[in-house]
């Protein structure tokens, strides 16, 4: 291999590609990056168990790539390396030959490194074929909003793998999102064009880093099987394997029929929860909310530290006294992601789940478990 | 106690007086900030093994202090619950107020804490007395100055636990400061007015800490004895204690005579040293530099990762050819701290220290030793 390509187009391929790589694997060559130049294009992977990604590098496809293949080739680099050595390398374009066995001079006018390589065969074969699948398009944008309203609210534990997943519900016209990590649950929901039916689950990392490598408004090609999800546009190719395992039904869950029901200012609400909060440091984040006569307070506890009152400002009630104790964090949590001026508290009972709304987006939904106490 | 201050006030006092808290102390009282209400000022306490930090507020020293003393009284809080309580509260005024034993209630128009305090008779009496001390004034930014250039320099390893601080050498009308950790050295030196003769020894954070207390232009008083040195203006008194042992004579360790001379555009020279880094995740920062024929190359290696090289270029040169081996990162800690846009490397030899100069300060000197290696 003798290519010569610009250097910020290279810089910003790896450092997209590099998004699938687990650090501290313990196989040296998942720690690496593929290269391949081949056809007048060069060609990057790099893949963990969950995610694969490739990037096609070439004059057709980016104008500014000025990629020259001198000699056809492949090498597999250790991508910390990599990254940083183009990183710290000046200039417009940069070369890399492999010089001796598996040795690449890695060149601009004025810095030289030499880096050892790693044997391009001891790199796994990763299947993007994907047979049996079905493929649409997706706005990137809104698939972005999708993910970051819900994706918080997996669950981090390995106890139930398919909670830790995203639940992509695909319904012809129509993509919903769940998340739940069996105390708090989100979902929203999207339109797109297609006539799929099919229900999968996807690893809440890759859908993070797919919407990190697809920031741009772009339709992007999606592949979908039993086995995987691809995510695609002319460049670069994400895949990301499913979890198994039947997700929960989760619809039930969702209260529909409210006795209080209490519009907020977001941002009142928000810092007023924060302010409870101040004992979070010790892992206390129970929460205490008391309706009574139109006033509405807000209070938090620990025998240890103290304890914290305040009057919490609402902008509409309708319905009865009412008192529940939550986790602070998940309302937090959840306010945190509803991109709106004014939310809503639905409560159907003070041992039932409550759910926050965002005014402006009807489909939104976060259901929060209370606790079960109350002084 | 029952006192009501300026929120901002307040909130800005506990954040200095807490500098001076060792997070996870294991004596809890010295996880706390001693708070006494008397003769119409509040004043804080904090304190640690090497610093104690005391700020007075009052409405004579801070007109936007609105101190009030409803019942005069001491009340010892654990800062980290203090700082947050004080910061998450809304409003211009906040209140103290004990109301149970060693309860308070820390509140403002909309928001009530109730936090746990200690027991203001477990803190330890702290000796702000200094006798047989000396005092004179100095500025803030001169002396922050000479503490940034210079303490980047100290050792962290308690094996010679004189080397952990900065060393100030008080001679009449100059203020020298040394930092050496025994394999690079820098130093400096300002003006200052005074009869004072004498050399101290003072902990590095303690340092640090005063150079941010008194980060505006002023004239700061100093008083210094043979235990311990004081910061101060009419709000915040800082003490700090100072190290023990005999401190190394360092004058004879800089070379005046230099064989060779170059002088370099500091950014250039940075980022060459930056480039030839890239395998500092591996611990290795040994750069060579070779001189020779007029023309300056740099290269490092290791056997595992690969080996980088690259032409330095440099404003001027005058000595001979020389080849030399050193820390790429002590070179990065001096240039990081250089305030130039020119620097110069004084070279006496491949196996003796070389001088760094900063070519607008000629007492700002910083020494490195070189490796005893070179291919």
């Amino acid at each position: 291999m003798n290519i010569k390509i610009s250097k910020k187009i290279l810089q910003n391929a790896l450092s997209n590609v590099s998004r699938a790589i687990l650090p501290n694997s313990p196989v040296p060559a998942m720690q690496g990056i593929l290269l391949s130049a081949y056809d007048s294009k060069l060609v990057l992977l790099a893949s963990s168990s969950n995610i694969s990604i490739k990037i096609e590098l070439s004059n057709t496809l980016n104008e500014n790539c000025n990629l020259t293949i001198m000699q056809e080739g492949k090498i597999l680099m250790d991508a910390r390396y990599l990254n940083e050595v183009v990183r710290k390398s000046d200039g417009e374009t940069i070369s890399l030959e492999i010089i001796d066995g598996q040795l690449v001079k890695i060149f601009t006018d004025n810095t030289e490194y030499k880096i050892n390589g790693l044997n391009p065969n001891d790199y796994p074969a990763i299947d993007f074929e994907s047979k049996d699948s079905k493929a649409f398009k997706l706005n990137s944008l809104d698939f972005t909003k999708l993910v970051n309203s819900t994706v918080f609210a997996t669950s981090d534990s390995e106890v139930r793998p398919e909670l830790t997943g995203l639940h992509l519900i695909f319904n012809h016209n129509s993509l919903k999102a769940v998340a739940t990590d069996s105390f708090r649950l989100s979902q929203n929901e999207i339109a797109i064009e297609s006539d799929i039916n099919l229900e999968v689950n996807v690893p809440k990392k890759a859908l993070i880093e797919i919407t990190r490598i697809f920031a741009a408004d772009e339709m992007v090609n999606v592949r979908l099987s039993q086995s995987m999800i691809q995510f695609s546009n002319e460049n670069i190719l994400v895949q990301s394997r499913l979890i198994e395992g039947e997700y929960p039904k989760t619809d039930r869950l969702i209260p529909t029929n409210f006795v209080l029901t209490m519009d907020f200012d977001k941002r009142v609400l928000q810092n007023s929860i924060d302010r409870s909060l101040f004992i979070k440091s010790e892992g206390i984040n129970i929460v205490k909310l008391n309706y009574e006569n139109d006033n509405l307070s807000i209070k938090s506890d620990s025998n240890e530290v103290g304890s914290s009152y305040q009057d919490l400002p609402f902008l509409k009630a309708d319905g009865k006294d009412l008192k529940i104790a939550f986790s602070g964090n998940y309302v937090e949590d959840a306010l945190k992601v509803i991109n709106a001026s004014k939310v809503s508290l639905n409560f159907s009972g003070e041992l039932t789940a409550f759910v926050i709304k965002n005014e402006k987006e009807p489909n939104e939904i976060h259901l929060i478990l209370p606790y079960r106490v109350y002084d």
